[in-house]
Order: C-alpha cells, then structure tokens, then sequence
C-alpha cells in the first residue's frame, strides 16, 4: 500500500538531519516540506550528533565533499545507528575520485545504511572500491550491467551484502531488498536536465522511511513518486518552459501528491 | 510611516553583508535585490571586516554554523560596532545544540545588536543560555509563552536586557524595542511550508534597518511587509502550485510591493 | 558562426568543472544543463585534480572564497593547463578585499587563463593589483573608462597582457582577444536585479569554450546568448512577477535559445 507510505509522511512530519552538498540543499529542504516532512541542515563535528539524536532520519550526501563533512558524517552516522535511526546514503561521484570512493568505504564500513541510493556507476564504484577483496569487480563487468535482468541480480546481490534496501536509478529504477527487487517505471527524461533531481531523491526516501514502519514498501512508495511527480512536472510544461520551472513544477507536484493518486499512478513490478 | 521605510530602501539602495548559511543564501540575496538592496556574501575571517567596512548593515544567521563563521561572525560583528553599523542576530537553532547556544553567548557578549530576530523557541533558548544566571530561565516557563500578552511581556524584558528590537516570529509576530511593543497579524501559514523564510526576513530587516534613522518603524516595516507579500503569494497559487511556486511568488511580490500599498495593507497595532 | 557555438556545446555535452560560490551554484549548475553541457562541482583541494582531468573546461570564481577553495583553484588550474582544458576566472569581489585580490594576483601567477570575464571595476582591480609595477594602474585611471572606446582599448591591452580573452560586462559588454575587439549590446537591466547572473555568464562561457575550436567566437557566442535571454525572459514577465520569475525565464530561455535564434538576434559589432 504505496498510500499509507504517503499519509505516513503527512501525518508524522518526520525531521530529516541532512548533511548534504551546498548546491542542492536548498531544493532538497523544499522538498522536504513539500512532501509534509520538516529539514534540518547541520554539517559540523561539534554538534551534528545533537542533531540526529532530535531527528527521525538521517541523509548522507557525498556532493561537494570535504574532510569537515566526512567527519561530521561519521559522528552522526553512529550517532543514528546507536539510536536506530535510519540512515541513507547517496553516494554522489563516487568512482570519480580517490577521496569520494575512500571515504564511502569508510562510512560503509563503520555504519550501517538502512538504504544505498545512486545511479549505477555510482552503485558499482561502491561495490568495486568496497568490495573487490571479495571479487565482486570481476562479477559484475561494466557491460553485464546494461541487461535489467543482471541489474536487478547486482542489486539484489550488494542488498544482501550490505543488508541494505539497494536503490538503483535509471531509465527503469531498481529497488531491492535482496528478498524482493521491484522494477519502478515511472520518471521523465526532464529529470536529468536539473541538477540535484538525485540528491531530492535520496531526501524524499529518507523522509519517507523515517515516517514508516515497512522500510521496502516506503523507499518503493518514495520512488515511483518521485517519478510520477517528474511525468506531472513535465505535462505540465508549456512552450516557453526549460529546466528551471520544470524544477519548480516538479517540487510542487510533490507537494500535491496524495496517496490516493500515488496508488493510481504509480508503475511498477516484482522482479520474477 | 511604514511608507518611508520603503521608499528609503529603494531610494539608498544599501549593501547588506550577509554572513549565512548555504541552504537559503540565494534566496536571500535575491529577496535583498527584490526590495533594493544590494546584498554581498563573504564568511571568511581574513576577509569580512573590509567586507563590513564598506557595507551599511551586517546580517549574522546561525544556519550551517562552523567555527570558521563564527571567527569571521565575531571579526565582522565587532568591525561593525566600531563604525556604527547596525548588525541582526538571527540565532538559527539556537537551543538544538550546544555549539549554536554557546556561539549565540559569545556573539552577544562581543557584539551589540540592533535587532534579534527569532522564533519564540530560538529567542526562548537565547535568554535562558545567555541569562540564566539572572533568572531569566525560571521566570518564563516555556507554556506561559503561549499566551500573547505573556509573549510580549517577554519580548520586552529580553529587548530591554539586550538593549536591542526583539522580533518574535510566530503566528502573531512580536516587535519589541522595550519601550514600545507591536503585533503584526499579516502573513500565511504557507510561509512555514518553504525552507527560509525566517532568513529571508532577517535579510530584510537588516536592509530596512541600514536605510533608515527610526529603527523601530524600520522594522516593523519590514515584519509588516513580509507577512503582507506572505498573503499575496498565498492569493496568486493556482491548483498545480505547491511551495516551490510559493517562494517564487513571494519574492515576487517583495519586488513588486510600494510604499502606499504596505501603509493600506499593513496590520499591525501597539500592545497596551 | 555563433550558430555552431550553441550547437557544439548541445552536441557534445561538455563537462564543466566549477569551483564557485554557494550562493549561486545551484543557478550555474541548471544554466549549465540548460546550454546542453553538464556540470560538475567540487572544491576540495584533495579530490580537485581527478574531477578537472575529466572535464573539458574550469571555471574558478572568487566568491565566498576560503583558504580551502584556493588551494582548490590552485591545484585544479595547474591541472588543466598542464591538460590543455580551458580555464576562465570569474574574480568576483577582486578589490573589495585583499584576500580576494591577493588571490586573484596568485592565481593569474601560477595559470594561464583562456578567458577572464568581470564587470569594470573588478577587471580594473585585478589590472592595478597585479599590474601595478608595470604602470598599468596610472594608464588607466577609472574616469576614462567610462567612454566606450577607452574600455575597449583597456580590454585589449589587458587581453595582451594575460594572453587571453578578456569579457567586461556592463550596459554594452566588451569581448576582446587583444586582435579583435568586439560589442555587445544584447541585455537587460533586470539582469542586474538578480544575484548571479555574472557567475551564470560564466559558467555559459566556460561550456562554449570547452566546445569549440574557435575561442573568440565561442565567448563571443556565449555572451550575446546570456544577453538575448536577457531580453526575453523580461518580455515574458507578467505584472504580478518580480526578479524571483525573472530568474526562472532567464534560464528557460538558455535551455529554448537555438543557434538560429540566436544568429537572427544577437547584436554585436567589431570595434574599429
């Protein structure tokens, strides 16, 4: 029930302790509060502890890094997982650079991440940079990854590695728990002409897991919404529309969505 | 003469230095422009105090602290009293942590402020780490804060200890410079669904503040037209808008508002 | 040919690495996706080199600047001039501040910059800060820059100078090589009732840069392109809208602007 996942939200207005890049943080805090959830931006040592212990979720976002935030990240990752907070992590860049793949190697090894969201060169950089003293590199060669059938087996497989809800987003978005793995079918090519339509993502399942008591059915319900806000934000577009009101129409679709139309519009299907 | 305080920002166009937070800076700048202002960003030690030097008011905003902005907040704040600049705290989750509280201590030790703009949480958790040791903690219990006439007893007291306009943000707002108190009615509850409209306001007033010679009537110009442009937002919304079209909205209307229309549409009046 | 500019950069997507301010990042990174490149952002002095080693151009601006953002610049501009990838400064502030104007000075020092873009006062600081042993400061003292030919003299020795092409922008914009000068007399005044509308300038001019054989061209392109959206994103606005509206247009307009749109409506010439 997509629906109750929705209304949870509304109902709860869960507080969201964000520590996130500065280019999108601002659209991820309305997007936030679109979805009836409250953001709280705090990314220094000295008090981000404070901050998830008042929070329901914690969102870790790998955008513009820094070694202030990557300590922050560790103190308030721990500070969640002593308090079964659930934590997410967007791994933004990382396989781009040695910092960003060490220091998601580090997080993964000291925390525990109730969901991994990324698009797939980011999720197999994880697993390569993380993973290859186990030989999941050779596994999973690049050019397997393009069959959705071996990207839902590679997703199932680093969920259960990582004992994680794996969410991989593309043109069909992958979610998984490694016990269930749905194809979500909703989305617009739009998406990928704003920037940070990953980071509001990761924002939106973070809000939406806080808020709910069936972890899969939540980050499920957080996907094909945000999709299907990106297919409204498109309609309604006119012809002296770009990308900037297409940004505007997307956050405010979210911000009318209901669980009722979530469950009417929403395209997905389990991995057979 | 709410009218005046308009007129003179558009007319001085005065520089604002902004040392804020990274989630609603732009926002900020851009609300600065909206009422003719001109806003300037710089948060590094080495560099504020010439920044201050030549601005005509300095707005300080707790939001995504670090210790880097406090040095710099500490550097431009007492640059600013020098030269007689006037100076805002806006004492962003003051009360959440320790480092917030204690930075907010340290800032109105060394500093004097013109006005301190809060919500009653934040402006609450300032008194009471900064004044505990005068009683200030124990004679206002947070749940006689609900009550209007309780809240601007307070404002008041806090106004007259700061030496400073105390402005409480809330369903009514507060404006206090302790000799004189005044409700504001107007505003939307819309206002609180977008991430930084308390920083928008802030910047605002420091504006407001900078342009004029009666500090009081200044700020309460500003108050009164934020929750005025707060309304005429909600009114433009159609069926598809949420908040993203809102925040828009609302800067647009603080571009569009003039002297004559906040002085006919302006609700406010003095607490006896 | 400002044709091929705007359709190179739409056809091969440049990679645009910035090293900017957060005030208006979130602005570049989605004028950038508008123009057809796509933007990369990172200013940590130990991920820089990787993230410019895969981009095909730089774009460094001075503002909000920090220690940790110049030891950034430094190294990610070594980087791409040892590459061949282009880099423009944006030295945003330069005069203002001796941190900025220092910087500035090292920064011209150590990297060989294709294009430097600023408004008057700020390419003047960076010429007398920097240039001032050479006498350049006593050739050209501010009064005569405010004639149209003597700026563009002042651009053209400056080009020659710094090896590279110099962009000033005001109510007509200069782009000069050193060889050939030229005017721009596409814009708006709203332009300037927005923060960042310098800095989205030159992340445009970076892309056109990073996609094109013919540099002076390119830059010539980019800055008529900022200016034609200019104009149409005022012709769009309704009387309810203010700058916030603005803002959106002016990006709606770069990701609608076509390359025979803009040969029918830019409007520069060659300066005799």
């Amino acid at each position: 029930m997509l629906k109750n996942a929705v209304e949870n939200v509304r109902m709860c207005h869960p507080l969201i302790h964000c520590i996130t890049n500065y280019v999108t943080a601002n659209d991820c805090a309305n997007i936030l509060l679109a979805c009836g959830a409250a953001p709280i931006m705090s990314d220094d040592a000295d008090e981000v502890s404070e901050v998830t212990a008042i929070s329901q979720g914690l969102n870790l976002n790998l955008g513009t890094l820094s070694q202030g935030r990557v300590r922050a990240m560790l103190r308030a990752g721990m500070e969640a997982n002593r308090r079964g907070i659930p934590v997410l992590l967007d791994p933004v860049g990382v396989g781009v650079t040695k910092f960003r793949t060490d220091t998601a190697k580090e997080l993964l090894e000291k925390i525990h991440f109730s969901v991994i969201r990324g698009n797939i060169s980011e999720v197999r950089a994880l697993s390569t940079g993380v993973g290859s003293v186990r030989g999941v590199d050779s596994d999973w060669p690049e050019e397997r990854l393009h069959d959705l059938r071996e990207l839902s087996a590679f997703a199932r497989q680093m969920a259960a590695q990582w004992k994680t809800i794996v969410v991989i987003t593309g043109k069909t978005d992958i979610v998984s728990d490694s016990d269930k793995t749905f194809y979500v079918q909703n989305g617009n090519e739009m998406m990928g002409k704003i920037t940070g339509s990953g980071c509001q993502l990761s924002s939106l399942i973070t809000a939406y897991l806080a808020a709910s008591k069936e972890p899969l059915e939540a980050v499920l319900a957080a996907v094909c919404l945000m999709g299907r806000c990106g297919e409204k934000a498109f309609d309604r577009m006119t012809d002296a529309d770009g990308n900037a009101s297409y940004l505007r129409y997307l956050i405010d679709a979210v911000y009318q969505m209901t669980g009722d139309e979530l469950e009417q519009t929403a395209r997905y299907h389990l991995a057979e």
